[in-house]
C-alpha cells in the first residue's frame, strides 16, 4: 500500500485528478447525512485538510458515519477536482477504515479553545489549526535561518551547554549535578565537595554561546551557533521562559555597519523564506491571530531600516509629544513605550546604536568618545527588540580594564582572552531569540505558544 | 574597503585573474627571503591558504617578512593564476597590513602536533587544518539533515532539555536546580524540599527527545528533532561524552520497512551532501586521517544495504570461522567484533532487525512471535552501529503490559500514552547519534575530536 501525502494531492492536482490515491490522517471533522458525509482529513503535511466524500456505497457506510474527531484512518479513493467549491479538489472514498479510535472526551473539538487552555494539553495542541501553524512556521524559519547562514559560507558550531565557568554569573545559570542532592559529599570546611561531581567541579547550564562563537569565529570568519539556552530568571511574564532557542552569529573582520547590513539582510531572507513556504499558515495568522500580520511581514522584506544612535533616539523621544510612563534620558536604557514610538516614528525597523557603556556587556568595543559602546538593538514595530549585537573590544588592554571594572574574573576565561592575544581582529556578533522571532512572524504574543512544550517557573509538565 | 572572501577567488578564479582585490585572514606561514616572501593566508572560508607573494615593492618589506604565524592581516593585491603550480592562484602584493599581531608562543605552530595536545587548545584547535576539516564537515552535515527531512516535509521539533518526569531513570540524568546547594531546604521529612525550587519539584536534563516526538509525529505527521542531549555515563572511552548531539525523527503511518527506507536514504543523502559540499575537506581526511576513506563513503551512496534479522545475524556469527571474544547467541546483544563481522560479510551496510525483546526499550512494537521486537540498528563498515530505531508499540494495552514488566512509572507519562489513546496508529522513528555520523564520516577515531568543546568526566574546561 502506497499512501499519498495531502500536501501532493494539493501541490499536484491536476495531475492526481480523477486518480486513485490512498490517504492516512486524522479526522478533524465528520459530518454524516442518511445518505452520505463528509470527512474532513488533515494527515499534518499540509495546513488544510482534505474532503473525503462517502456514501451508501461503503459497505461500512453505518460505522464510517460514526467516526468521531480524533480517529485516526486510512482512505482510499479517487480525487475530483471542485474548481467552484472553497477547497479545490475532493476525495470520493471508495473504501475507508479506521486504524485507530478515539473517544468522545477527545480535548480537541472542533470549536475555539482557549490558548490557557490548550497548554494544559501541549502534547495535543499541535492538532488544533493555530498551533499547526505556529509550530510549521517555527520549523520553516528555523531551516530558512541555516540556509542564510550555510549560504554565505558561515559554519554552524555547537557550542557546549555544560560549562563550569560562572562569569555570566551563577545565579542565572541553572546549577547541574550527579551529587545525591539528600545527601550531599561535604568538604572538611564545610562545602558542597563537588570533586566527587561528574566534572569534579560546580557545573552549570549556559544561557550564551558567544564566548565559544568568537573563538571559531577566530578560525572560521564567519560563524552561527543556533541551540537551546536557560535562564533561571523567575519570571511570569509573556515574554519569558526558562528554555528558550537562541542564533548567535560571530563575524571576524566585521565590524558595526557591516553587522547592521547582516542582521537587515538575514530578517529580510528568513521572513520572506516563511512567506513563501508558508502561505496557509500565514493567511491563517493574520486572520485569526494578528491583523495587518502579512501586510507587515511584507513591508519589512522591503523597507530600509533606519540607523540611528541611541542620542538620536532619546532626542527624538525626548521631543515627541507623548506622556511617557518613563522619562527618556541620555545615558539610559530605552522602555518598552519608547521601543513602540521610535518604531511608528519612523515606520518601520530602526537600529539603535551607539549606547553608553555603563548598561551594556564588559566585551563590547568602546566608541572614541570613551562613553559609548559600538552596540546595537534592532527594534521593530509591534514587538519591539529583536536582535542585539555589537562589535567586540578587540583591544586585549581595553577588555582587561573594563572586566576589571565590572569585577569579571579572568581566570575562568583565559581561553576567551586568547582571542585578542593571537591574531586579534574587529569582529562583531549578535544574538537573536528565536522565540522572539516566532512571536513577530506569527503575531502570537505569548512565549508559552509559540514554543512546543514551555519550561516557565512552577511550570515543567509533560 | 571591500575584503573577498578566499573561497570566492578560488570558485571563480577566472573572473579574478588580474583584479586587485582586499583580503582579510591569518597568516598559516610565512617564508621569507633577502628579495621576497610567500604567506599562506586563510580567512576561514575555504579550507585552503591563499598564498600571498610580496617582494621589495612593498615599503614594510622588512616588517611583513617577520610576521609571524597567526598574525591577523590585510593584504590587498592582484590576483595571478599559477596554472602550472600546486595552488591554482596567488595574490602578488602591493599592500600588507598587520591587524593583530601573535606571540612567538602562539601553541599552533605549522608543525604536527598530537589530537591531544590539540585537547587542551580547544579554542585554538579550529585553526588547525584537521579541525577546520572535521567541524567544516559537522557543519556541512548539520546542514544537510536538515535539508533532507525538510525538503520532504518533516517538520523539526523542538522538544524540551529540561524534564521532571524521571521515566528514563534519574540516574542517567542530571539534576538541574536553582536552590542554594550549600544551605538546601529541607521538608519536615527531611527530605530536600524541591517545592521550593524554580519549577517547583525535581528537575533535569534529558538524554531524549522521543516521547515529546511522538506527540508531535501524531499532528505533523513526519517530524523530527535535533538538539543536544545529556547523559551522566561516567565513562572514559573514545565513544562516550557527557553532552552530544542526536537527531530523532519520527513518522506517523510508518513501519518497520517504511522506516529502513528512510534511514537508507537520509543517510545515503547526507553522505553525497557532504561529499559535494566538502570535497577538500573529505580528500585531507582520506589522506591523513583514514586511508580509503573517500572510497568507503563513494560506495556508501550506491550500496544497497541489506536486512536481516538478528536471528539470521546469529545464524551467520556462529557458522563464522572466528574465535569469538564473546560467544554469538540467541536472544543476546551483539558485540563490536560481531557488528565488525557482519559488515564485512556483506560488504557493506546492513539493517539488523527484528531484535529479542529484553534487550530493548518498552516501547518497541511487539512481533507475532511475541519473542521479538520489530527493532533495527544500522551497522556500517568500520563504525558499527550508526542509528537504531523501531517501530513503536501502538496498541496501548500491550504498551502498557510492557511498562508494567519493566516497572516503568506510568503516572509521569500520561501523557505520552495519549498518542494510543486518541487517534494512535502504526508509527515509527531512529535515533541517529550526531557525533558518532561526524567521527564515521571524517574518519576520526576520537568523540572528544569532533566535538567542539568537550565534556566528559572529570573535564569541562573552557
Amino acid at each position: 500500500m502506497k499512501r499519498t501525502k495531502i500536501k501532493e494531492l494539493f501541490d499536484a492536482k491536476e495531475q492526481y485528478s480523477e486518480k486513485e490515491v490512498t490517504i492516512c490522517g486524522w479526522v478533524r471533522n465528520n459530518r454524516s447525512q442518511a445518505q452520505f458525509g463528509f470527512i474532513n482529513v488533515n494527515d499534518g503535511s499540509y495546513f488544510e485538510s482534505l474532503q473525503v466524500v462517502y456514501d451508501l456505497n461503503l459497505k461500512n457506510f453505518e460505522e464510517v458515519s460514526k467516526f468521531r474527531v480524533g480517529v485516526s484512518l486510512l482512505v482510499t479513493g479517487v480525487i475530483k477536482l471542485t474548481p467552484e467549491m472553497k477547497q479545490p479538489l475532493e476525495l470520493h472514498a471508495t473504501k475507508v477504515e479506521m486504524l485507530g479510535d478515539c473517544p468522545e472526551e477527545y480535548p480537541i473539538q472542533p470549536k475555539r479553545h482557549t490558548r490557557e487552555f490548550l497548554r494544559e494539553v501541549a502534547h495535543l495542541r499541535p492538532r488544533t489549526n493555530l498551533f499547526s501553524a505556529v509550530f510549521k512556521i517555527r520549523s520553516v524559519a528555523a531551516y530558512a535561518i541555516h540556509t542564510y547562514f550555510q549560504s554565505h559560507g558561515y559554519v554552524y558550531v555547537h557550542t557546549p551547554l555544560i560549562t563550569c565557568a560562572d562569569c555570566e554569573g551563577s545565579d542565572q545559570m541553572f546549577k547541574i549535578t550527579t551529587l545525591n542532592m539528600k545527601n550531599l559529599p561535604l568538604t572538611k570546611e564545610k562545602e558542597v565537595d563537588f570533586s566527587k561531581d561528574l566534572f569534579g567541579k560546580q557545573a552549570y547550564i549556559t544561557g550564551s554561546g558567544q564566548l565559544h562563537g568568537e573563538t571559531f569565529a577566530m578560525a572560521f570568519g564567519d560563524i552561527y551557533t543556533f541551540g537551546p539556552t536557560f535562564r533561571t530568571e523567575n519570571s511570569n511574564t509573556k515574554t519569558h521562559a526558562n528554555e528558550f532557542w537562541m542564533i548567535e552569529p560571530e563575524m571576524a573582520f566585521c565590524d558595526l555597519e557591516g553587522l547592521m547590513d547582516i542582521e537587515e539582510e538575514m530578517l529580510k531572507f528568513v521572513v520572506k523564506y516563511v512567506l513563501d513556504n508558508c502561505k496557509k499558515e500565514i493567511e491563517f495568522c493574520d486572520k485569526f491571530v494578528e491583523n495587518g500580520l502579512l501586510d507587515k511581514l511584507t513591508k519589512l522584506t522591503t523597507s530600509n531600516f533606519v540607523r540611528i544612535s541611541h542620542e538620536e533616539c532619546i532626542e527624538i523621544l525626548k521631543k515627541a509629544n507623548v506622556k511617557w510612563e518613563v522619562q527618556p534620558e541620555f545615558g539610559e536604557d530605552i522602555a518598552k513605550e519608547h521601543e513602540k514610538y521610535i518604531t511608528e516614528y519612523f515606520n518601520g525597523p530602526v537600529f539603535i546604536k551607539d549606547w553608553p557603556k555603563d548598561i551594556k556587556a564588559y566585551y563590547m568595543k568602546l566608541n572614541p568618545d570613551n562613553k559609548t559602546v559600538a552596540a546595537v538593538d534592532l527594534e521593530v514595530p509591534l514587538a519591539g527588540e529583536l536582535m542585539g549585537g555589537s562589535q567586540r573590544e578587540e583591544n586585549l588592554d581595553l577588555l582587561l580594564k573594563r572586566m576589571e571594572e565590572l569585577n569579571i574574573d579572568k581566570k575562568e576565561i583565559e581561553w576567551y582572552l586568547d582571542t585578542r592575544r593571537y591574531g586579534g581582529c574587529v569582529h562583531s556578533g549578535f544574538g537573536l531569540g528565536f522565540e522572539r522571532l516566532i512571536m513577530y512572524i506569527t503575531g502570537v504574543e505569548n512565549i508559552r505558544d509559540v514554543i512546543p512544550f514551555p519550561r516557565t517557573p512552577k511550570k515543567c509538565d509533560f
